[in-house]
């Protein structure tokens, strides 16, 4: 998506935002890819850093000084902030992928003892801003976060999203708002706190059994939350909530509050408040706004860890979830290879990919929407971590090769995310190799066993390890949480190699997480397999609890692609047995072509 | 060993002792495991938590207030120093193995804002005083780093070590001391310092090709070392250095000092100095002697980076080494299995073999010492990680049963570890079992390829693995470096679940590291398998590069604990290729009875 600003409207911004920033005496200026929740997808109003420079991708920093404006951008985005920066006045700064904090190096090392910095403390992490106010007073470097210079200059600003919110209701919500505030409060009480505040929408959307439509694909709203001992404060815009739903939370005990008090709110604490906040889910400008005399208790949201380990009943819902999805996917396929027969009339785009998949997920019970924009990636699109497939750039499915799909749908019962990768027309040895060589990493760690407790990022290489036999690796992480009609990504486990391995990461039963190893050949294709896989318990004995995985995700894995030489027998029975169970749970739910498909798909392998 | 002083002297020093922090003002007193060079192995003047409370245990705190003496120790060492402090007036305090530092919370939770910690900045870790410091002062409890309270009750303390230093010669130093020292200072600066100030003792032994026995088991000395631009200065005891080192090290520009004016040699730096200091590398005393106006750059120990990347010439000394050291140990277990047959008679004992394969090592050539002492543990003496058979305490090796051995020695040419699991008399099925799974463990791990760069702790899963799929685990890390005739355990990396995966833990070429999964049941047995493996290029293409272990290690596995319907055909083949290359490389090196051991229990296993 071209930035609709001309390249003039964004020079004019910038000299409008250097003026302010002369008149208020800064002489940087941080414009964060961030909103006042932390969130991954960022309502209009919060997307500054896009507004100024024309660089849409979804991470990336932007930092002006009165001779240097420049976008800090790490590699899945370079070639797409080279084409949107060009002649608009920023540079493209280049990061290494784990190295999100770099500006904040740049600025210590090229600003003078004595200038200022600004950030608006609104849209800064707290933990983000320590490290800020550390490196910065290192050297003599002054930081103002009071100032949102943005708003003096950008006078069309959206405002906060006015769209409604709904509740999560049985059977698909099956704890009620009552069980979590109640739980929430006794984990606030087991960390010495009696008020908690919350500002990530997916925490305040899990505690609340309300969703929303404020940004794309997450179910979440702009809200803030203070949890009280007896009762409940939610801030957010008037009108968002009918009176029926307002009745209800009052039931519940949760009042509402206009969105702007929040801050005041934490201000107006009383001074024997023990207030719980999560120094890494919170913004500065919030913690700065609680009174001096109040004890403060930073620990993870106790709902982060909560919502991340499901129940038994969401589960079990997840799994009615994904035969539906898994149902959509085999009419999804059929029609796709139908398509791809008839391919040489060259009207089968990565585009009509994306509607098809999403149309066949619609008719789909529980159905909301896509869990994120779908990746349909032919050949060397397929090698593009982030691609996205437009009405002004996508490619025409034509030849021979690869093509990766990566999508998911956002139910009431449950998140799916799904990729898949298939042959179109004659593939190569190589082809084959490599899509062998992922599905080992799939197979490795899907069957992995590890004690209960296990850091996540700790499991990274066992995915990785049949992969890099080969010399070969991939630059992603290996595995995110997904949330429950929540966040397609959710915390606090990772399996990455560029996670911590800190306390929080632990596993735990109940977890649902992706598996979703690839490798991708710049220029010429590109592979993942990902299934959603949950925690459950294997065994318990004197070395303690032991975790085992079962594989959520109901799709065949095209063995059309595979080079069975390659594949040791327990590799091979993991494929087979799969396939058995896709195809027994799928059946029942399609028909025809898809019925057709299905059983073609899932058919036995031999070595 | 029991603490030679009886319980009413060691109450006399505790009562002295709180008389003496009664003096000072000082509420709480802290006795870490530690000296001036924050090594492993502390000379008899750094012993005071020992003397004090009669644990010998290699790692634990001592704390003491007016009202409490407690010794913080890991699980590790629980059974040991229960038995060690009954009656001394001394609680064990026990601690989960990864938090040696939690005696700073309870310091932090239990004195009131106003007290006051004292602990001598002269062993104190500068970023455990810094981790130390913010605990306290977040609850106002004041921190004095400047008494050394055990000199005013310890009236018989040993002084510095007198023992002679040595020169570490061409062949086996295969890098002079000149090319060191240059390559040194290249690494200042490239990080801006011209002066470089080392106390750990294996860094400094590395540097200047000096080694010395001031500690049992690492080949090092007590000294200082401060690197110049144009020379170096070595603080160290009066007498340890013959003139005709003296000269020699002069030739290279490194002047002696006495080892007490290292301190001040720090506070005479010129201002214009740029200090390169590791902060998990010197005390809080040392980096508390650096003039204020001096630029001190924090960074690991070039040395440390430097000696963990062994070069060719020192590998190819090792792999001579590592064919003496298996051949000592052919001789040794053919011994050992003949003592075996003879064992109703009872006169074989775990000390024996302590004495033996020391024995065995001995008569082979560059032979200097053990790495470290012998673990010569049979049945539940083996699961007992830290065994040490004493004089005083020691099984007698009757009926049947496993018989773990982890011994290791110091050689001109290099440093051995190696831990391997004998059958005695009539083995069990379990036994098979869990034998045959920490061998999958090792051979996962000794097979993996990964990326040069990889951060070595995650590495750690891929030997645990096939142990976790048994809902079984192991309470140590999987791997640590060894040094070139130097520690056996050194830095930077470490295949561990404990250690966090920061930068400097890296996988390197030429790192040595030992792969060491286990499995111990308390009461019952002890499983460990140990080999070193030196990291090795396998591949460099457009992903990077890759490396691979070379197992170094050479020493028959004994396939009698075999339970081979667990093996997979590639880990069978993995076996019968590392028996074929030990035969032969140790079949010109034996002869008579250890030949026809290690032909014996070198078979090919069939599946």
């Amino acid at each position: 998506m071209p930035n609709p600003d001309s390249l003039l409207a964004r020079a004019e911004h910038l000299e409008q935002l250097r003026a302010a920033m002369a008149r208020h005496g800064v002489d940087a200026l941080i414009v964060p890819s961030s909103d006042p929740h932390l969130s991954e997808y960022l309502p209009g109003r919060w997307r500054g850093r896009q507004w100024l420079s024309g660089f849409t991708g979804s991470a990336g920093t932007l930092v002006v000084t009165q001779h240097i404006a420049g976008v800090w951008a790490d590699a899945r985005y370079w070639e797409q902030a080279e084409i949107e920066l060009a002649g608009s006045g920023y540079t493209l700064m280049k990061v290494p992928a784990a190295a999100s904090l770099l500006h904040i190096d740049w600025l210590a090392a090229n600003l003078l003892p004595g200038q200022v910095v600004a950030v608006d403390a609104n849209v800064l992490g707290l933990s983000t801003a320590r490290l800020l106010t550390e490196a910065l007073s290192n050297r003599g470097i002054g930081l103002r976060t009071d100032l949102d210079l943005l708003d003096e200059v950008w006078s069309q600003r959206p405002g906060v999203p006015p769209g409604a919110v709904f509740e999560h209701v049985a059977p698909h919500a099956v704890t009620t708002r009552a069980e979590k505030l109640t739980a929430t409060r006794a984990a606030m009480a087991h960390l010495g706190a009696n008020r908690h505040f919350m500002s990530t929408l997916d925490d305040i959307a899990y505690v609340l059994n309300l969703r929303g439509a404020d940004v794309s694909f997450n179910p979440v709203f702009v809200a803030h939350l203070l949890v009280e001992p007896n009762g409940a404060t939610l801030f957010i815009e008037p009108g968002k909530i009918d009176q029926a739903l307002q009745q209800r939370l009052r039931a519940d005990g949760v009042e509402l509050a206009p969105y702007v008090d929040a801050a005041a709110a934490l201000s107006a604490l009383k001074i024997d408040s023990a207030l719980l906040l999560d120094p890494r889910r919170i913004t500065a400008g919030m913690r700065a706004a609680v009174a001096s005399q109040v004890k403060v208790v930073e620990a993870i949201n106790p709902s982060t860890l909560a919502k991340s380990r499901k129940t038994a009943a969401e589960v079990a819902q997840v799994r009615d979830t994904m035969e539906q999805d898994g149902a959509a996917l085999c009419e999804f396929f059929a029609w796709l290879e139908g398509a791809l027969a008839d391919r040489a009339n060259g009207k089968l785009t990565e585009l009509m990919i994306d509607e098809q998949i999403t149309a066949a997920r619609a008719r789909r019970p529980g159905f909301v929407s896509p869990s994120f924009g779908t990746i349909a990636g032919f050949n060397s699109n397929g090698a593009i971590m982030h691609y996205h497939a437009t009405a002004e750039s996508h490619a025409v499915i034509q030849g021979d090769g690869l093509l990766l799909i990566d999508s998911g749908g956002q139910y009431l019962g449950g998140t799916t995310d799904i990729t898949r990768v298939m042959p179109v027309g004659e593939i190569t040895a190589d082809h084959r190799r490599d899509f062998t060589l992922v599905l080992k990493g799939v197979i490795a760690l899907s069957s992995a066993r590890f004690p209960r407790g296990t850091r996540s990022p700790m499991l990274d290489a066992l995915a990785r390890a049949p992969i890099w036999a080969h010399a070969i690796d991939y630059g992603h992480g290996t595995g995110h949480g997904v949330g429950y009609f929540l966040n397609v990504h959710e915390g606090p486990q990772s399996i990455s190699q560029s996670a911590m391995p800190e306390p929080h990461t632990a596993m735990e039963a109940g977890m649902i997480t992706s598996v979703e190893p690839g490798i991708y050949r710049p220029g010429k294709w590109g592979i993942r397999i990902e299934n959603l896989v949950h925690n459950t318990i294997y065994a318990t004995n004197e070395f303690g609890h032991y975790l085992q995985f079962e594989t959520l995700t109901l799709c065949p894995i095209d063995t059309r692609c595979l080079d069975t030489s390659l594949l040791r027998e327990d590799e091979l029975a993991w494929l087979n047995n799969y396939h058995s169970m896709v195809r027994e749970r799928l059946s029942p739910l399609v028909s025809g072509a898809a019925l057709e498909w299905l059983t073609a798909r899932t058919a036995r392998v031999a070595a």
